[in-house]
């Protein structure tokens, strides 16, 4: 099935915003098989708009169109859709949709402007697609064995949409479900990964694909089947081979992240976190608090910017005299500071360069990071430099993976 | 000038990345007065590049085309645009080019796969434009008084050639240079605006537009003239004049962030900072630490994740046990202990509840905040929710404006 996205709006052609819906329709339909061919973005302009529809409906089984749903003058997806289709002439109110409309804006406690109901319209062949964040529904159509899906603009309504009316119809129109499962590494390189893998990458279904990722090398595991619960059996003996191949490299799977992977551990292990940070200025904590149910073992993060609050809760000025404020032995006496003056169980210290320039000695984007539990200390560093926000995040990534590596030493250990 | 914009690469259709170049692009038109009609993405297929490659040459005088500069089989943007203009049997390799590739290979300690020199071709139409943070550099072609950029997919190589390659030349094409300031503005609602610049608003040369943005409402003051310097002296009496309407209420320009502007204004009050936060878990030390330089006025901040971990840094026990860890009263204790235990002029102390359930009776997106100098205290609420990231970038800018509001107050005092 050959699919293609249109968004439409000027304000993406003006650049004031950036289209995330394309992005993430084109993420969702592997899963269903369906090929996605083209993507266009285009103005709120009648001409522009019907040679997009018009060319788009004739080579594509399936269009989806976000945008242009609203209720002023300069919406026209709707009627353009119609015109796509062949029934401008049968675009009318609908007594059920217009009810709904009424009512939404009632409970808001505005009155319903009367250009609004042209939000209430449709078309035979329309089934209308609900939006309980928005005014405007969606529209489904079905017409000569092809499909449009016309969603609003608005990210979260677009979303909702999606995952409540979109989904359901898009697994009765695939011919075959592709499900995945990432495995996200840390430690590894990408060749490494491969040369591990390899007696496994042979197969076709499921099929396996290495990626370089921010966080670190991931390992998709696909596979098509009739059913989802088919593709599944596929994958699960292919999964388990894998994460016996790499062992301990495997901090996650498919949307977890590693900050999450880290308080699940930390939960699990019963144990709390302290923090005292500088260069990342409090980026460490708010990633730390992004998961929820976080506060069960997050304690709290000193953000220490200067050198005097870092002597102020709890570093000795002599090491810092003696070190300098971005080194080993500061990160060491942060990590411990924090664990002691926050009553937690582990104490991370982070010190570095996130931007500017040069501090003693030392480029932008060097990062020492210690972690000391009362008992072992334990050290990385690292010194790589894409302006401050890579810096800071990268930083965060290094310290969740060193975090990860002792409580998985931590829980061998035990075993052991 | 008809422009559109073209996005080669499968990942892009796979939903791998969002393509960010597109808005980029977009956005940097306006100023040149180039009309940006449609942007396209496709993937890597024969095919369906030259169907949308011809579509392009057809209806637009102007043509961005990023991606599929690569040295595998798959990239294949540079034989795409060499049909498109019929020179398709005149692209050969460049000496010059090849001794640039060869030279930054030979730098980064690699020997040159053969198969890499054709990205060292060019055909008679094209300009090459330098790529120093890549090893394919991009084409300028002029043909038949049309016009095609091509450029590399990674966006730090394409941002980087298009301020050193690209800008100039479209500087040299444009009819009329078009220039905007932005004035942004907070604690007025969009219609207040509106009313308030009524006198300005009939002007068309320049014109304003009034727009509702995350950080307040920013009034876009925008002139077109033959020269920049010529458009700058039509939009700045309009700009004082926009400027004395609205006052206080404008609290920076253009790429300002409110936090940079907070920064500014800590700096020449010579004030330092300190905060208590814990909802926000470390994103506003984070966002103040994100300007370049705030180490002059910012200490550091206490993330207290935990009741206890208030009650170790400094707020009375009493004041949690009977007014509870999200109320107004804690915010103050909080901002009172910031201020103390880390040594500085102003204390802001910030919580609530960032996701999750309902706590003491408060429901997420609750925020209190405050702002203590040593004399007088001020404070800030708010209850508004949409997930758990925007909670908290909600947060940051509510607390900056707090900050903002009370320097300007200082200022004026200062003054008066």
């Amino acid at each position: 099935m050959r699919s293609e996205v249109i968004s439409v709006g000027t304000e993406i052609l003006l650049g004031e915003i950036t289209d995330t819906n394309a992005s993430f329709i084109a993420s969702q339909l592997p899963q269903f098989g369906i090929d996605l061919l083209y993507v266009s973005q285009v103005g709120d302009n009648p001409d522009r708009l019907r040679e997009v529809f018009a060319r788009a409906w004739g080579r594509s089984d399936l269009v989806f169109i976000t945008g242009g749903l609203g209720p002023t003058q300069d919406d026209i997806t709707r009627e353009t859709v119609a015109w796509m289709v062949g029934e401008a002439d049968q675009m009318a109110v609908d007594a059920e949709q217009e009810r709904i409309l009424r009512a939404m804006m009632e409970r808001g406690g505005r009155r319903m402007p009367e250009q609004n109901i042209k939000q209430a319209m449709l078309i035979p062949s329309a089934q209308p697609l609900a939006n309980p964040r928005g005014t405007a529904p969606g529209w489904w159509v079905e017409k000569d064995g092809k499909y449009v899906c016309v969603m609003p603009g608005p990210p979260q309504e677009m979303t909702r949409m999606w995952e409540h009316e979109v989904l359901s119809r898009l697994e009765k129109l695939a011919d075959g479900i592709l499900v995945s499962r990432t495995l996200k590494t840390t430690g590894l390189g990408e060749s490494t990964v491969d040369e591990m893998l390899a007696p496994l990458l042979s197969s076709t279904n499921p099929s396996i694909g290495i990626y370089f990722r921010s966080d670190g090398v991931h390992a998709r595991i696909s596979a098509k089947a009739a059913t989802r619960e088919e593709a599944w059996r596929l994958i699960h003996p292919v999964e388990d081979d894998a994460r016996r191949i790499l062992g301990q490299a495997v901090w996650g799977s498919d949307d977890e992240t590693i900050t999450g992977a880290v308080g699940r551990m930390l939960r699990d292990q019963r144990l709390t976190l302290a923090v005292m940070e500088s260069a990342t200025g409090g980026a460490v904590g708010s990633a730390v608090t992004d998961i929820a149910g976080s506060s069960d073992y997050f304690v709290g993060s000193l953000v220490t910017y200067s050198g005097q609050s870092k002597v102020d809760l709890g570093v000795q000025p002599e090491i810092l005299a003696m070190h300098g404020l971005v080194s080993q032995q500061t990160a060491e006496a942060m990590a411990r500071a924090a664990r002691e003056r926050l009553h937690a169980d582990l104490g991370l210290g982070i010190t570095g360069i996130a931007g500017g320039d040069e501090l003693e000695g030392q480029p932008p984007g060097t990062m020492h990071i210690a972690l000391w539990d009362g008992d072992e200390m334990r050290y990385s560093h690292s010194r790589y430099y894409q302006g401050r926000a890579v810096a800071k995040s990268r930083a965060v990534l290094q310290a969740m993976s060193l975090l990860r590596e002792y409580l998985m030493a931590r829980a061998a250990n035990a075993e052991g």
